[in-house]
């Protein structure tokens, strides 16, 4: 590199960023870190949020706390507006200009709706806090307008009754089997509306649901979710979506709650390099992790497309972490006057996913793990992985608490606006 | 009454509606709790989860799961418009019109803002779980904004760094001694800003804080607030709040952050009866807690303004649940068709304000306890009266979490919009 490596600039502190900013510790580098949260999250949990099993508080952590004790490490809460590549410069909203030896960009992914963007406002998706927030809120509110209207509109109580998921990856499928279980466990408190006409639906375009696990896998998944009472619907491609009803090519589905779960969109990193890129928005990679033609910025995680054995690696926490520590440990070396290792490589662990309580499907180095074991597996993983020794042990207490009592712990709707006056009736 | 006593309507499931609701399992009676809020809010320690110590779910329950084994007892999350008396109905938002045999009116207060409405833009108050997680993201916020701008604009930090509060009684007193423990404990976290700038403002138009309290108890708060570095103003009338400043009799105090701990405004139950309410909106009842007038509405609690010995009783929440439980065995009575009770009276067993860390004081059956030991009395007193032993044991840990380690537990900056695409940097 031409100048000496002094200025280190991340945005996002997801899983990539963070993890570069921690590897980071140490070296004889000046580590900003802006993000437009206040919070890292720990997205795979984030269902959890949105079905009353966790509160946020449990798998959010404040990123200053995070990295409370690196010393080189500077966080900012501003949102990026784009990037200067030749004077060096990242431009922030709040009007700051921020100057940089190398840029890693680490800016994440949101949902994408296969070029229908108006289908958004009746089917969010779940990537952040703020989506995990609203979910919890209209399924909980689903409820509870069933049982208002039940005695006099049956029809109406039944599409409040009914959920659906569109899309059986790990979240559609994580996010389906756990609305089965609220369900189950809050029409103990209801008196009006009937359990049975309870209807959860999992729509998933492709074949099989997990499509990126193995076949035996899938299926115990799919009879996983079926003891559970979803509604599994393979090979059904949406096709509409309106305010009460979503539309596939197997027919019409009326419900006042459906969740996307389905396409991705990468953030505008690539936007604001100028960089061509594909339809979800990606932008390619090499084995350094950086964009064609840019000598010092770093694009990593569900915002990055990198080829390994041919196919791209997949937008999962694993991948965004080692990409993270990846370039936190070149970007060490160079600023040491060192020369950088090789190129990254991805080191595949294996993949988890739950359907509920005592069921999960695992492959975890080529070993297939099922049924409780995967369960407990699956939460093992996941609290280990929670960032702060606080997290794990109120996660284990709540996971504890709830599967002792089958009770749902935050079950609570607060978004609703109370009028002038009106005091808390 | 000329007709059986079969259909009891409560509205409001704060301390005074869920009194009466429970004193009423087991009466010959169809119970209907209706509120706009799905949850029981334990609102003494709602300036907890505004400064971060507590989660909402800590100090909150849903109504249906506190009524879950009472089975005479439904609930409807829903918004009450009115009342016809003629008719005996309540009529809801939704369209729905309720009829009762007995209407339990317990809809509690807001903030007033002595006939200037606009401040409430500038000054929220704390009333509902909405109100203190809006407060929670301001201050939260303040300290991210004074770092963006401190090395640009160090007046604009200062500005930040300032919190106000109007009104020094118990919710005034223990917000200013949190938001204090607050600054301290994240300025820890922060790199840029200047801890010596932070400013903790208390402003009380009276001669002294906690005016209900006695003397030496209030001047015992006033020196742990000093303690804390809160900046105690007695005597000081707040004449103007705009964008960005306080103006009271004794000047004008720069800030981004006012809090509003003054007046209250009652519910607009009076309204709904259409009887003439006094400035504040309470309804005057009778030593049996109803208007003058009405043979089968009960008001309780905030909204209530009920005189024993020649003044109104305090809006506290044990005066709210002795009424509730009053009206609901009064009812329980005149369903099996037994003569009620004589008049409410209220039996005072005290007051207890916490200033912080170590220091609360309390007034209990007469005998005045401070620091140490008044903390330790008024946790116990807290965590005793919580719904729900799930809800007891995390509140516990969290407080014992926060005690050990100094750290606030629910850091977290939700509301801020994620726009399109952006990614979650």
């Amino acid at each position: 590199m031409s100048q000496p490596l002094k200025d280190v600039v991340i945005v996002g502190a997801g899983f990539a960023g963070l993890s570069a900013a921690r590897e980071l510790a140490g070296a004889p580098v000046n580590v900003t870190i802006i993000d437009q949260q206040n919070h890292h999250l720990f997205q795979p949990l984030l269902y959890q949020v949105a079905t009353a099993a966790l509160t946020p508080a449990e798998i959010a952590v404040p990123i200053r706390h995070v990295l409370r004790r690196q010393s080189n490490a500077h966080v900012l809460m501003d949102r990026v507006r784009g990037v200067d590549a030749d004077r060096q410069e990242v431009m922030a909203e709040s009007g700051r200009a921020v100057r940089y030896d190398a840029l890693v960009l680490a800016t994440g992914a949101r949902h994408s709706y296969f070029g229908k963007p108006h289908w958004a406002e009746h089917a969010p998706g779940l990537k952040t806090l703020n989506d995990a927030f609203g979910l919890r809120e209209k399924i909980l509110t689903a409820f509870e307008q069933a049982e208002i209207v039940v005695a006099d509109d049956p029809e109406a109580a039944r599409r409040f009754q009914t959920f659906v998921v569109v899309g059986a990856g790990p979240t559609g499928v994580e996010l389906a089997g756990a609305i089965a279980e609220l369900a189950q466990s809050v029409m103990r408190d209801f008196r009006r509306i009937d359990r049975n006409q309870n209807r959860i639906i999992l729509l998933e375009g492709g074949p099989r649901v997990l499509p990126t696990f193995a076949d035996s896998l899938s299926e115990r998944a799919a009879r996983d979710l079926a003891d559970l009472g979803v509604d599994v619907r393979t090979g059904a491609m949406v096709t509409d979506i309106t305010a009460g009803s979503v539309t596939t090519d197997q027919g019409e589905i009326h419900t006042e709650t459906v969740i996307w779960a389905a396409g991705v969109q990468a953030s505008p990193a690539g936007k604001w390099l100028g960089i061509p890129v594909g339809r979800s928005g990606h932008v390619e990679v090499d084995a350094t992790l950086r964009p064609e033609g840019f000598e010092n910025i770093y694009v990593i995680g569900d915002t990055a497309r990198h080829e390994a054995n041919g196919s791209a690696l997949p937008g999962i926490a694993p991948v965004a972490k080692q990409m993270g520590i990846y370039v936190g440990r070149r970007l060490a070396k160079l600023a040491s006057g060192q020369v950088p290792s090789n190129g990254f490589r991805y080191s595949d662990a294996g993949a988890l996913a739950t359907i509920g309580r005592n069921r999960a499907v695992a492959d975890i180095f080529g070993l297939k793990v099922k049924g409780f074991a995967g369960w407990l597996l699956w939460g093992a993983a996941h609290v280990y992985f929670l960032i702060g020794f606080k997290n794990r042990l109120f996660v284990l207490l709540q996971w504890l608490w709830s599967y002792l009592t089958w009770q749902r712990g935050v079950r609570l709707i607060m978004h609703r606006e109370v009028g002038e006056g009106s005091g808390d009736a």
